[in-house]
């Protein structure tokens, strides 16, 4: 239990009563303070329930999980957190193809939450509307709640968004800092988040974003490899560079694998979609353009095979520090020869580091629920200490 | 907590051990009495949950839900009771389309009951089969508990059929009770339940029909509105005009909305098909006659067309009393300019009237968690006593 | 509550500690000691619930439910399992269509289950798939616990595979247990699990393996009555055989129903197809070979029209002991006049037995629990004396 008490005074060092009650959208949002929070809640969640101490809050109340994508890892994770805390996950199904507009969004979000304490909302499929539909969400919960309609206010936790994913991107982080021993060991440690080729097409581009705005504020120096024409939002960049200066590390930009790869300590290869072309894609879907669509991803797959050397092999890998780079993905990988001919991967170097990937994915329930959690509990480190003080079994024994 | 205790000596003042273990399928099935026990235990509920305090009364056990037809209000509206009461929702999809009869009726009924506690239902689509279909389940279940198969019988809470819509209508005249200062003051004040013009087709006639059954029960003056041709069901009529007469207030008919807004306290502008169309259509669906179907569709959508000026407008909302007559819908509205071209109301006067609406919606979960409470609480009083006694937070602090 | 400790003090008696943290596929798999715990828990886990006593033993943790097929019935009884113990369902929905290969199973295994405790897995379209996929599962989480990245092991309960259905027939066995008033009188009872005619096709093989493989295990004299060519799988009619020799009974194979159900103190009348036209099922499925498939199931419905003589009759019925042997069935039943024209069953022979049949049916959730609860539990008879004096309500009182 030392472990826990360790975490509680480390929260007490830790300025962070902001995310109170406050929606999380992206981590460019919240303060370096905020994140540790966030990371010190999440392993102190862990260590209560993997010492059988039970950190359900709520007696009563709803989670309410709103996904406009297929998903089966975030829905599992989302759901885990909610049920460790004590909320019932409640799907809204809304229909992948509805775009639902003003009136209608301010409607439905007021009328599904009077019981609600949380909303998980995944919305990553059209550029420059995810993340604008969680904005609106949370505009009109916070009218409802000052209205006198809600009397609790749902938060809102960014399940992947068109522009972020801020929830893989810290359970990712949080892995990192547990391979390496701890946050202050990042510093200065090379990140290759680079572009890799996949048969399939129009991956979200939310991870490299995430990634590259994320892991830029640990002193680290990340590198974006992809080829040209695969660009991420300027806007995120532009993030990612600032964040370098500001923490000391650095962001660069290169085009090509093997740059980014060399003497790399953390390798992120992945494929995604040119931004431009989701852009595209987006304009093409509000039209009803469905020629325009199918033209498009006809272009964007032919395109994708000019670039087939971008694979994660086992040559590559020998090319990092100490040919021992810790390898990442968000899950599930286009592995070359199991679930495709030529994918980002080959599949010796996913079968070696398969232990590790699984346990990085370990992390998302946790970060969700740290994120829940310090969204609700108004004295956080009180309620952790209460939570070990009544010492209450998760599993009867 | 004077409150609390205020509405538990209410609830001491009134004969309602009949709610025990009996199903709630109309308003009119129940006593005012009972009627009243509701609302002042939806009142109590609310209050403990806004003071956090947890009224989970149960540990363990099923709330099922089986939808005919979508919902998201109602649907959530029945998770957030039940998940507040300590019940975990289980959906029964049955499929829209399949008719179950009579042995897989009984069947199935008791398959899904063995831990169930409550059985959700709506079933609004076709007339003279909704409500006829919650007796059989009623009918088979009672039978199952009997005959020792069931070891508690699960009670029915009618979720909208084709008669009536009691979680509604009952949410609506809560309201109603909050915003005019308490029951005695509902006496005298004119209600007008008038049709509207919708650009859709096929609208339900349990909200008209609820409205003019509950709302005859308090001394009002209800006038019901619609263009000749869209009359409901006649049984419904009757109960409206023999409530008057009991309860000292009035039910009149006219086809003139104007006629109806004239000075009205209240009004309640709505869509809906008119009743004799609706059996023909359960007639045709019956047959398979799809051809007959969409003739029909297309004769109703041409006969809605000849009452566009049928809508809740500005002007209209000026000959109310003060000008400042109480708005109501169940939700959602059809907005001209808005949702539709022409609808049921103009934008500025919903836009004015939103936050009351939307604060109308809030005594839904409520009014279905009292209705639950009283149908498996043996003593509600000493219930509601013990869990303001016990002081359990709902949320851990 | 003297029942519930003589429960205890008879699972004192018996030797069951490997159902610790093992999952149940086959009732072959497990010893006589074995079967008895999960009867003795399940009647303990009802005892418990029947005298308002909460077994719930976990305050936060998933039940995940995989079902490649349709199912109301044991979806329920699982939901409603895990629920009285405090588990959440969670579904996993991966489309009935998709067959997943061993990357993709490995990793969605762990993926889902970092805070699962138990996975219910229903897939028995496929004859050599059903059971070969919840091995493969088994292994995968297996290797994820030991390899650190699952803080606990999910159990798997099979829910009905190609190979056997043992929720169905403990539940079953359980059953004819309370009817004929303790497994001591099962010895040299005739049990007749037969084929009957039905208007539908390819119904699955596990309810007569499971019952053929299990019933011969009390020292009954099951016989096995099918028209030639609907044998069932060869392997489980070895296991019958040697289940007969070593516990004391016989099993007989025979042709003909009216020999079959000369004297049967138990009939169990049920449609299924050929174990060799399943095979070919598969084969063609696997091959995509659409035409194929089609003449097949002609082929299948046309062989079965040549036995529709094979009903549970009125006639039949007295031919039994005394007249009055006990009708099972796993339901839903094909009912002559009723779900269809000819079917398996009489209508009045069903309607005789309906009591019968859904207190059948009412075991299913007990055995689920019982199995959950005795994978889960280190000491069962202590947890069951400590749920037993800590005597929470399961309602509120």
């Amino acid at each position: 239990m030392d472990k826990i008490k360790d975490l509680i005074k480390k929260l007490g060092s830790l300025n962070y009563e902001n995310l109170y009650q406050e929606d999380f959208f992206h981590t460019w949002d919240k303060s370096q303070d905020e994140l540790e929070a966030i990371f010190t809640v999440a392993d102190a969640l862990r260590e209560l329930r993997e010492n059988n101490i039970s950190p359900k809050i709520f007696d009563s109340g709803l989670a309410i999980s709103l996904f406009r994508d297929n998903s089966t890892r975030t829905r599992f994770s989302y759901a885990s957190a909610a049920n460790l805390l004590g909320l019932e996950i409640q799907d809204l199904d809304e229909g992948k193809s509805q775009i639902a507009h003003g009136e209608t969004v301010k409607e439905t979000a007021n009328m599904i939450s009077f019981m609600a304490e949380v909303i998980g909302i995944r919305d990553d499929m059209y550029i420059g509307k995810g993340h604008t539909y969680m904005k609106n969400v949370s505009e009109y919960l916070k009218e409802g709640y000052d209205d006198g309609v809600l009397e609790q206010k749902p938060t809102i936790v960014n399940l992947q968004c068109d522009i972020d994913h801020p929830t893989q991107s810290m359970a990712d982080i949080l892995h990192v800092i547990h391979e390496f021993g701890g946050v202050e060991n990042l510093k200065g440690k090379k990140v290759a988040m680079t572009w890799a080729y996949s048969p399939s097409y129009g991956k979200p581009l939310s991870v490299p974003q995430g990634i590259s705005a994320l892991f830029t504020r640990f002193g680290m120096d990340v590198v974006l490899a992809h080829p040209e024409g695969y660009e991420i939002m300027p806007e995120v960049e532009e993030i990612a560079k600032e964040n370098a200066e500001k923490y000391g590390g650095s962001f660069t930009k290169v085009n090509s694998m093997e740059e980014a790869f060399k003497d790399a300590d953390i390798v992120y290869p992945k494929s995604w979609a040119p931004f431009a072309a989701m852009e595209e894609r987006t304009d093409l879907y509000a039209k009803g353009d469905q020629a325009g669509i199918d033209e498009l991803e006809k272009r964007l797959l032919e395109a994708n095979k000019d670039h087939m050397d971008w694979t994660c092999s086992e040559e590559l890998m020998k090319t990092t520090k100490d040919g021992k780079a810790l390898y990442m993905h968000c899950l599930p990988a286009d592995i070359t020869g199991v679930s495709c001919e030529h994918g980002e991967v080959d599949d010796t170097v996913f079968d070696r580091y398969r232990v590790p990937l699984y346990k990085e994915a370990s992390f998302k329930p946790y970060i969700i629920a740290a994120m829940i959690f310090l969204q609700k509990v108004k004295d956080p480190e009180e309620m952790l200490q209460k939570l070990l003080d009544q010492n209450k079994n998760r599993v009867s024994k």
